[in-house]
C-alpha cells in the first residue's frame, strides 16, 4: 500500500492580531453585502427602507456562488500589501464573480480613478450597485473594463498560465491566482500546474495559486470537490507544490493569513533544484454566507447558489423575505459611514499607496515597454539566393533578444529547433527549471508541449506590457483558436476603454505548413488559423504571408513593434528562393502586394490574365506556371502578382488595409481574368473579395482543399490543384476569353498541360521523390 | 515534511516461463528490425547482400524514438490475449511510431486480411518495408488506413480520452493506451487522467494507461522525464491510480508482464467507491536498441533518436556502416523463416482467433450499431405555441435513451441542465463514479468541464460503433475545433478505405448562443464553430439552424441516424415561437429552406425583395421586420424565406445539398434583391454564395459582427444590425430599386425606421429591459 503524504500544517490560532482580524472580517462582510446587493437591487441599496419587490432588478445576473471566496482572498492580499508593501496582481479564474471584484475595487477606491462617477460615497455606491449588469453599466463578468484585470475568465482554463506569464521578468511581483474547481477540470488548467517549472526566481516573480474548492459547478459536483485532502495533497505534491489546505471555517481568516505567509517564506530569489512553491487549497461552501435554504432545497453549499440564489425574489414574497434577511445579516450600518464610504476599520486593510492597490497596478494598465527592434536588413539575404525564412527570422530574433534582455520572450510548443528558429540559442536557452540537468537560467525560450500554456503565458506576458512571439506548426495553432478569440475580445474592450493604454500585439508565426508537411501526413495539414483571424474585428486583425526571407524579416520587425493587434505571419522553414532585395522587400511589404515584373510578360503591362500567388510555395508555382506559359503559350500576356498582406484584398472599407477600388484595379486590372493561387482555404478569399464590384465573373482560385497524405512536396501541390500545371491551365482557359490569339488553341494547350500534370503525378507515385526543381529557382527563358 | 507514498512493488523475477519470455523477446526484435528497416530500406530488406547506399530510401521518414516501446507493449498485449482470450484494443498516442505498429500488424498477419498484397512471406514483407512512407504506400503516421486503429496521434493529447470512450458500454473490452511523455504535457491529456472516474465497471470495460517516459521531445527533455519516481507516483496516486513503475531494463519483459497482470486483478466488474485502477509508467531509453552514438553525439537515450537517427545514411559512409551494424544486431535470420514469415516462436505469442487480434477487432472496423430513433413527432409541439427547442429535444433524447440503453450517450461539459436538455434525467443519470455521493450507475450522461475530454470520449465511443451527442454552449465548442478537424480527416480517410464500414456521425448541438448570451456578456458570444465545419470536405460537413422546436426535433432525429458526417445543429434554449406544424417542419427540413408564406405579402408571390432568416432569433427579427413593413410600407412586396440547412446555399456542385441554379432562383428569385439575416459571421455566407451567378449585386447581409456585452437580448440584435429595424431598412432601400411605388419615399421611411431603432436603443440603455415582444409572436396585421 502507498504510504501517506501530508499537506503542510501550520500554527494558525491567533495568527492575526485582533484588530487585523476584525478589519479583514469587516472588509469581507462589506464586499459580500455589496456583491449580493449588486445582483439584486436597483434601488434602496442600503436597505434604509423596507425591502420591496420594486427595489429588485428586472433581470438578476452575476454568479453569487464564487463571490465570498474571491473577496476573502482579496481582503487577505490587501492586508499583506498594506503590511509588507508586496507588489501583487490578482488573477481571477471565476470571472462570473464580477460582483465580488467590483465591490472590492470600490472598497479600495480604485474605481473612481478611472471612472469618476464611482466615488466612495452614497452616490457612487448606489451607482455601482444599480448599474451592475444593466445595459451601459458593468457587465456581469470581469473584463477589460474592470481596473486591475489582465484576464477575463469567461472561457475557463487559462487563469493559471496567464498568471505565470505575468510574473515573468517581474521579479518583485506575486500574482495571486484563484482557480475554481470547475476550471480545474479543464485540460489547460490541469497542465498549467506545471507552469512553476518555467519560472526562474532570479529573474521572475512568483504565482500563488489558490484552488478554490467549493464543490459544485452549474448543476453537478466537481471532480475536485469529490477528492479528499489526501488525494488532493498527493496530486499537487506530485506537481511539485507544497500544499496547504485551508478549510477551518470557524477560524478561516487566521488560517488563510498564515497560509499566505508561506508564499513569502518560499521566495529566496535563488534558483534551486526542485523548489517547492506553495499552493493553497481553499475549501469553503458554495455561496457561503448566502441563504441557507429555500423551498426545502439547500442553497448555501450546493449548486443552487452557483448563479443567482433566490431567482424569483421580485415575484415570490418568500424569496423576497429571504433576500431581506440575507442582506440584513451583513449589518450594513456597521460597514459604511453616513457619507456612504467604508468605515475606517475596513480602510485599515487597504493599501495606502494607490500604485500598490490591486486595481491600480501599472502592469495592468499602462506598463507597455516598446520592444527595441534591431535593423532587420542586417540579417537580409541576397536576391537570387535560397534561404529558409525561419533561419533568417531566427537570426533576427537572436538580435532582438540581445537588445531586449528582459522584455521579450518566445513561447513555443517544443518546435523551435524543428521550426529552424534555433539561432536564438546562440544567445539564450530554454527556461526550464526542474531537475539538475534542466536549469535554464534566464532563458528567453519557453518550450512546452502545450499550446494552451504557451498562449496563456504569452497573454499574461503581453498584457503586462512586454512583447512575445508564438511560433508554431501551422496545423496545431488552431488548438488555441478560442483562447485567441477571447484575448481579442479583451483587447477590443481594452481599446474602447479609454484609461487603458495600448499594449503589444499578439504575434504568431506559423511555419511547417501543409505545403511542406508532406512527410508528416494529413494530420499535419491545416491552415485554418487564418480564418480564425479573419473573423476578428478588422481593426485588430492582421495576416501576412511573406513570400521570401527578406519579406519575412521586414514583416516580423513590423509586427513586433505594432500595438494592440493580433498578427499572424505564415511562412516556410525550408530554403526557398529569395525573390526580392531587402529594399524591394520593404517596398513590397509596405504596399502589401505588387506586380512582380520579373515573372511577368513585358513587366506585366497590358496583361491578358493576372496570376496571383499568396504564400511561399503557391507563389513559387505561379512563377513556374508563368515560365511554362512563356514556353507553351508565348502569345498569352501574363501578369504575376504576389500578395503578402492578405487584408489588402478585403472589400474597400472593410479593413484598414483594404485597397481602394482604384488601387485594386491598378494591381489586378479592372476587367481581366484573375487566378488566385492561395495558401489557405479558398473560402477565405471568397469572404474577403465578396462585394468587390465586377470581380466575381473573372475570378478563379485554388488553395488548400483538405487533400494530402505522406507524399512529396510537389504532389501536395498537385493534389490540391495549386501546382504549376493547374495554374497554367487556369490561365490558358481564362486568357482565351480575352486574347483571340490564344483562344483557338487554348483547349489543346490546357489538355497538354493537364497531361503533363498526370505524368508528374505518376512519376511521384512511382519514385516517391520530389519534383526535381520544386525549390530550384526556375529559369525564365 | 510530506510523508512518502510508494508505487506498487511486485515480484517479477522469473514471472514469465522461459518459452514465453523468449517468444516475447523475439517478437520485439522482429518488430524493431522491421520498424528500423522500414524507415531506411527501399531494397535488400533482409540484408541478404551487403548494405549499400542504393538500398537506402530517398527520404527517411517515421519516428524511430518511440517504436521500441510501442512494439514491446504490443507483444505483451498479444501474449495476454493469446493466454487469456482478453478482448483488447490498442490506442497509440505517439502516432509517428507507425513503423512499430505496421510491423506488429504484419507479424500477427492482420494486414493481408484487408490488403492482400501484404502477405506473411518474402514478397509481402518487402512490399510493406519498401512502400512505407512513399507516395501511395502507408503514411508515416498511424491513421485510418491502418487496421485496428481508432485514433490518429498527429495532434497530441487525445489518446487517453478516446480510450475511455471506446470502453464505455463494452464491458469485456480493455483498451491498452500508450501516452508518450511529450503528449503528457498537453492539457487535454493532463485532465484525461481523471477519465476513469466516469467508467462504471458494471457496464463498461477498462483502460490500462501506460505512460511511456523516454525523456525527450523533438529537441528538449520532457517534464515527466525530469520527474523522479516519487513525484510521478504522487501525481498519479492523486489522480486515483495504483501506480506501477516499470524501469528494470535488464528484466523488463518479466517486469511489464507482471505489471500488466495487475490490471486484470483490479477488474471485479463491481462498482466500488474510489476504485484504484492501475496505470503503468514505462521508463525506457528513447530509441532503445538503436545506434548508441554517431559523430560523437549520443543517439540512443537522447532526442537525436526522436525521428530518424542516422539521417544521412544514404550519403555518409560512416552512418551507413552504423546502420548496417544496427540492423544486423537484430539477427533477422533468427526471426524470419526462409519463406519470409515470422518464425514459429514469434507466432506463439500471436492470438490464434483472428477476431481477437488487435488489428482485426470488430469494434474498430465494422462494429456500427444503428441507433433506434423514436418517432420525434411524439414530442412535437403545436404550431403557434412557444417552446424551447432544447426542452423538446431533451424529451426526444429521453426516449432515445430508453430505446438505446447501451449504445447511445451524451457528452456534455457541465451544461446539460443549463442547456435545458434535462428531461433526459427522467430516465438516466450522470455517470460520475468517484465518491459515495457520486456513484452514477449506468448513467448515460458524461458531464465534465473539459470539452477536450467530452470530444475525445465521443470520438472513441463513435469510432467503436455507437452514437453520441455533444451539446455545448455555442461559444465554447470552438475549444475542440482542431480535434474535430482531426477527426474529420480520420473519417475522410476511413471512407476512402474500402474495408472500413461506416460509423455514426459526430453530432453537435450548439445552444446558449450569442443571441441569448446577453447576460453572460461578450466572452460568451462566438459562433465560429460553423466556420470550422464549413472548412471540412463538403461530403462530411452538415450545418443546420432549425428555426423552431419542431424543425429541431426533425433535424436531431435525422442526424442521429446519419453516418460518417459531422453534424452541427444550432438553436435556442429559450421559449420561441413554433412557426410550423410537425408535418410542415418535416417538409421544411427535407427541403432545407422554404418560402414562409404566412410571413410574406401575398404568400410571397412576385416579391420586390426577399428577406432571409437563418437561425432562430434572426429569423424572428425578419418576421417582425416583415410585419413592420406591412404597416409602414404596404406597397413593398416582401417574401420571407427561412434556411434551416445552411449547405443549400453553397454554389451548385460544391456540396451535396447545394441547390441547383434553378431551385435557388425559384426560392430567392432570379433578379430581386435579397437580404440575409444570419446567425453566424457574414463571411461564411459570402464563402458559400460566392460563384452563384448574378448574385453579388443584389445581396446584402448582416450577422454576428463581434459586438456585444451584458445587455438585453434585443440590444444584441441592435448592436449587430440584425434587429427588425435594420432588416426593414435594408428591405426598403433594396426594394426601392425594383418597385417604383416604394422608391419615392423609401429614404424617408428608412430614416423613420432608423429613428425607431435609436429610440429602442435609448430605451434599453435606460431601462435595461428586453424589448417587450422579443419573443411574443408578432401579430401580422
Amino acid at each position: 500500500m502507498p504510504g501517506q503524504i501530508y499537506a503542510v500544517e501550520l500554527k494558525t490560532k491567533d495568527y492575526l492580531p485582533q484588530d487585523e482580524l476584525r478589519a479583514i472580517q469587516l472588509f469581507r462582510r462589506a464586499a459580500n453585502y455589496m456583491a449580493a446587493a449588486m445582483i439584486f437591487l436597483k434601488d434602496n441599496v442600503l436597505l434604509e427602507k423596507e425591502l420591496s419587490k420594486d427595489d429588485i432588478k428586472y433581470r438578476l445576473l452575476g454568479h453569487w456562488g464564487t463571490c465570498p471566496g474571491l473577496s476573502m482572498v482579496y481582503a487577505h492580499v490587501n492586508r499583506i500589501i498594506r503590511k509588507t508593501g508586496l507588489d501583487s496582481l490578482y488573477v481571477v479564474g471565476p470571472g462570473h464573480g464580477a460582483p465580488a471584484i467590483l465591490a472590492c475595487l470600490w472598497l479600495e477606491d480604485s474605481l473612481s480613478t478611472y471612472m469618476p462617477e464611482y466615488t466612495q460615497d452614497r452616490e457612487g455606491f448606489a451607482k455601482l450597485l444599480t448599474r451592475f449588469s444593466v445595459p451601459g453599466g458593468f457587465p456581469s463578468h470581469v473584463n477589460a473594463q474592470v481596473p486591475g484585470t489582465i484576464h477575463e475568465g469567461g472561457e475557463l482554463g487559462y487563469a493559471l498560465s496567464v498568471s505565470f506569464g505575468a510574473v515573468m521578468d517581474n521579479p518583485d511581483l506575486v500574482v495571486t491566482c484563484v482557480v475554481g474547481d470547475g476550471e480545474a477540470e479543464t485540460g489547460p488548467t490541469a497542465t498549467s500546474w506545471h507552469g512553476h517549472k518555467y519560472i526562474d526566481p532570479a529573474e521572475s516573480g512568483a504565482v500563488l495559486p489558490i484552488l478554490h474548492v467549493n464543490g459544485f459547478k452549474i448543476s453537478e459536483r466537481t471532480i475536485f470537490g469529490c477528492m479528499d485532502d489526501k488525494e488532493i495533497t498527493e496530486l499537487f505534491t506530485g506537481y511539485g507544490y507544497q500544499v496547504r489546505i485551508v478549510a477551518d471555517l470557524a477560524d478561516i481568516d487566521n488560517d488563510l493569513a498564515a497560509s499566505m505567509e508561506i508564499q513569502q517564506a518560499a521566495r529566496s530569489g535563488q534558483s534551486i533544484v526542485k523548489p517547492r512553491w506553495p499552493m493553497i487549497v481553499l475549501r469553503t461552501p458554495k455561496g457561503w454566507t448566502g441563504p441557507k435554504e429555500m423551498h426545502g432545497e439547500l442553497i448555501e453549499g450546493s449548486f443552487h447558489s452557483h448563479q443567482v440564489p433566490l431567482p424569483n425574489a421580485k415575484t415570490d414574497p418568500e424569496e423576497l423575505s429571504s433576500l431581506k434577511h440575507w442582506l440584513l445579516s451583513y449589518k450594513a450600518h456597521e460597514l459604511f459611514t453616513k457619507e456612504g464610504g467604508p468605515v475606517k476599520e475596513i480602510l485599515s486593510v487597504v493599501p495606502t499607496d494607490p500604485h500598490k492597490k490591486l486595481g491600480q497596478r501599472k502592469e495592468a494598465i499602462n506598463g507597455y515597454v516598446p520592444v527595441k527592434t534591431p535593423d532587420w536588413k542586417q540579417q537580409a539575404v541576397g536576391k537570387g539566393s535560397q534561404e529558409s525564412c525561419m533561419k533568417a527570422v531566427g537570426r533576427f530574433l537572436r538580435e532582438t533578444i540581445k537588445e531586449n534582455p528582459h522584455t521579450f520572450r518566445i513561447f513555443s510548443p517544443d518546435e523551435l529547433v524543428s521550426n529552424k528558429l534555433d539561432a536564438v540559442f546562440d544567445v539564450t536557452g530554454r527556461d526550464f527549471q526542474w531537475d539538475i540537468a534542466s536549469r535554464g537560467q534566464g532563458g528567453r525560450v519557453i518550450e512546452i508541449l502545450s499550446e494552451h500554456i504557451c498562449q496563456g503565458m504569452l497573454q499574461g506576458y503581453t498584457l503586462t506590457g512586454r512583447t512575445g512571439l508564438f511560433p508554431s506548426y501551422e496545423a496545431f495553432l488552431g488548438i488555441i483558436h478560442t483562447m485567441m478569440v477571447q484575448y481579442a475580445k479583451f483587447t477590443k474592450m481594452a481599446v474602447e476603454t479609454k484609461w487603458r493604454e495600448p499594449h503589444g500585439s499578439l504575434n504568431y508565426i506559423e511555419t511547417s505548413t501543409w505545403a511542406r508537411q508532406e512527410h508528416n501526413g494529413f494530420s499535419h495539414q491545416n491552415p485554418s488559423f487564418i480564418g480564425a483571424i479573419l473573423n476578428l474585428k478588422p481593426k485588430l486583425a492582421r495576416v501576412y504571408l511573406p513570400p521570401d526571407a527578406n519579406c519575412f524579416l521586414s514583416t516580423v520587425a513590423h509586427c513586433l513593434r505594432a500595438k494592440n493587434y493580433v498578427n499572424l505571419m505564415v511562412g516556410s522553414k525550408q530554403p526557398t528562393p529569395v525573390w526580392l532585395s531587402p529594399e524591394e522587400a520593404d517596398q513590397h511589404c509596405i504596399a502589401g502586394a505588387s506586380v512582380w515584373k520579373f515573372a511577368s510578360v513585358d513587366d506585366g503591362v497590358n496583361p491578358d490574365v493576372v496570376l496571383v500567388g499568396i504564400g511561399v510555395e503557391v507563389t513559387f508555382e505561379v512563377i513556374a506556371a508563368a515560365a511554362l506559359l512563356r514556353k507553351h503559350a508565348p502569345e498569352l500576356r501574363v501578369r504575376v502578382v504576389n500578395v503578402t498582406d492578405l487584408m489588402i484584398l478585403a472589400n474597400t472599407g472593410f479593413h484598414p488595409h483594404a485597397l481602394s477600388e482604384e488601387a485594386f484595379n491598378t494591381l489586378f486590372t479592372a476587367d481581366k481574368p484573375i487566378h488566385f493561387n492561395y495558401h489557405g482555404y479558398p473560402v477565405e478569399l471568397k469572404g474577403l473579395l465578396f462585394g468587390r464590384r465586377g470581380l466575381l465573373e473573372r475570378v478563379t482560385m485554388e488553395g488548400y482543399n483538405e487533400e494530402g497524405t505522406t507524399t512529396s512536396p510537389f504532389d501536395m501541390m498537385i493534389c490540391n490543384n495549386t501546382d504549376r500545371f493547374s495554374v497554367a491551365v487556369h490561365a490558358l482557359i481564362a486568357g482565351a476569353t480575352v486574347n483571340h490569339r490564344v483562344a483557338p488553341y487554348s483547349h489543346a494547350k490546357s489538355t497538354y498541360l493537364d497531361h503533363l500534370k498526370q505524368k508528374e503525378k505518376c512519376y511521384i507515385m512511382k519514385h516517391g521523390k520530389d519534383h526535381d526543381d520544386m525549390f530550384d529557382t526556375p529559369t525564365f527563358d
